[in-house]
């Protein structure tokens, strides 16, 4: 086995998720996750903790999905293994990211709509999500399966504590700010972070961070206004989102376009109130990331880009007792920032992709 | 997909399992299983049943046992979703029956042993367990892939109602009679049966019978006596067992020989005192199983066969209150009774295979 899933189960169980002696893990793990699931088992042993494996087969949710007819239950056998657990390690890396295709979008709604006390009762664990890299993510990324398999692990195997460190100076920056401008081509954006408190997103629950990789800082800003070209494209529900472009007053969207399937993105804009509110501002700060890969767990902690959020805010940003924007939703959309600049307060912050703590950085 | 997988599932969810519109179930399935868990899923899912996959791989099985140190314990999170669920499906078929050979006993018998609760939280929900025919399993019956898919298929796809009208005759004999003796070449073994119960072992939940395939009766004997020889060969706690000789004198082994592996057999008599004593005479009535495979789950049920077992006998055997042989072990022996015949009371039950009921018996 590749010396570099032991690390990344080692990275994972120590780092990320903090297990100790008699925890109760669950192990999510997705079809073609098997030998990173060996590896993180083996680390559960050395550690003492208790793993329970679940089989999160795209194939097998389409089956039952496809198959079901009726109002769809909530599992008490399942609600009751989450609620005693107190990790829960995703393991994703299917065999083909499209395997749910032709489950058609309303039977998926329900299903997450039915599967809201699952998943509040997951966030209540210390559960992290990561990847094992697949040839079938490999493909998305259109990359070689080898040179994906390097890509994955610059990005998963780096030292998280130092930067930690770095990202640090960036969450004072915000957290003692108040407003946020984003500039370059056909954007021109402000927004409010006055009283929000920005999270240091360091791969590990000790962070409030639960993501692996992770390495950005997000915040929840609000009273937006100006205009934004997201040029990353995304792939979204399924849908390819290209050069898509939001225009902003008084914190909600008031217009919108497109290059390719407006019409998702107009579907979006129309799920409730909340969805044409940003819930999240988020600065990519891994450097370990050095191009897109159509994987939303990558692309938007890439340095040199900031992404922002259509929906739904993270408590964790907001003042005791304030409620975020609401939302059904959380659409990511990344724009890159290596040509551009972010001011915050009108100090500028970045510019083209260099931070003003940074060597190169040009006052 | 083969459509016999489909077959299978369906036998599995509606004869053996009784699922039911709202049922909580448990898959817990093998590493090669992926396609029949697809099927089942699909199944469920008509049912109006909730399914939660649970991946039972060896492989993450040994890296976990081989790196713990220390005392097992029981995950509650695992104990919880047992306990919360009414249906507990256990699909087999790894890629590789030997994955857990260098595992020692000692940590084995102690994970068994911590596990003992989550063990007995299964036996209370409607529990079957069944094997999807993997490449695996064909190498271990010495057979080529297709040919093991037909043989499994075969003896899983049975007419199950006919079998447990037929299997109904046997479980009467038994119940109405006191005493069994066989008799074959180097065998003359006789048992009492007095008072005890048979279990017409029709695979499925409704029948007290837990496996797909089954198609045996069995019940619990005891006071035996005699000398008996099985013939064929049985692969225990991975050592092979050939040509296993015991006698019993008031209802003990007294001597015993084996053909290979003689110590194998000595350490599982001596495990304690019950695993002297016989806890189980099976009768097998599966005509499908037409050879022996080297896996109990199907050998044991051929049609011509008879096996005993040492070791623990069963409650659903035994009257109301009465204490049955007890014991860590359960382990099964089989003879062939090709070439033999059974008594009860005095009766020829059957002989050379013939059954008394069956056209071509020789009264």
């Amino acid at each position: 086995m590749d010396e570099r899933i032991h690390e990344h189960a080692e990275v994972l169980v120590d780092w990320s998720a903090r297990v100790e002696a008699g925890d109760d893990v669950v192990l999510s793990v997705a079809e073609g996750a098997h030998d990173l699931t060996v590896a993180v088992a083996e680390k559960l042993g050395e550690r003492g903790a208790n793993p329970l494996v679940t089989y999160d087969s795209d194939e097998v949710s389409r089956a039952y999905l496809t198959a079901y007819d009726g109002e769809f239950g909530t599992g008490e056998h399942e609600l009751a293994m989450i609620e005693n657990a107190d990790v829960y390690l995703r393991l994703g890396g299917g065999r083909n990211t499209s395997a749910l295709a032709d489950v058609s979008g309303e039977v998926r709604q329900a299903y997450a709509t039915a599967s809201a006390e699952l998943r509040e009762a997951r966030m209540k664990t210390d559960w992290v999500s990561t990847v094992h890299p697949t040839r079938s993510l490999a493909q998305q990324a259109g990359m070689a399966y080898e040179e994906y398999r390097d890509f994955a692990y610059d990005a998963i195997l780096r030292d998280w504590e130092s930067l930690a460190d770095e990202m640090a100076e960036m969450k004072n920056v915000l957290d003692s700010g108040s407003e946020v401008r984003i500039e370059k081509e056909k954007t021109d954006l402000t927004m409010s972070i006055e009283g929000r408190t920005a999270v240091n997103s360091a791969a590990s629950v000790a962070y409030d961070s639960h993501n692996l990789p992770s390495g950005e800082v997000f915040t929840a800003p609000h009273a937006t206004e100006g205009e934004v070209l997201f040029d990353v494209p995304m792939t979204v529900n399924g849908k390819r989102l290209r050069d898509v472009s939001l225009t902003f007053e008084g914190g909600e969207v008031v217009d919108f376009s497109a290059g390719v399937n407006e019409d998702e993105l107009e579907t979006i804009l129309d799920t409730d109130d909340g969805a044409r509110r940003l819930g999240e501002l988020g600065i990519g700060m891994n450097r370990g990331i050095d191009r897109f890969t159509d994987n939303i767990l990558f692309d938007e902690k890439m340095g040199d880009t900031i992404h922002l959020a259509l929906g739904r805010a993270y408590d964790a940003c907001l003042p005791e007792g304030e409620e975020g924007n609401g939302s059904a939703v959380h659409v990511d959309l990344i724009t890159d920032m290596s040509e551009g600049r972010m001011e915050v307060d009108g100090e500028v912050v970045q510019r083209n992709g260099v931070f003003d703590w940074e060597e190169g950085f040009e006052g």
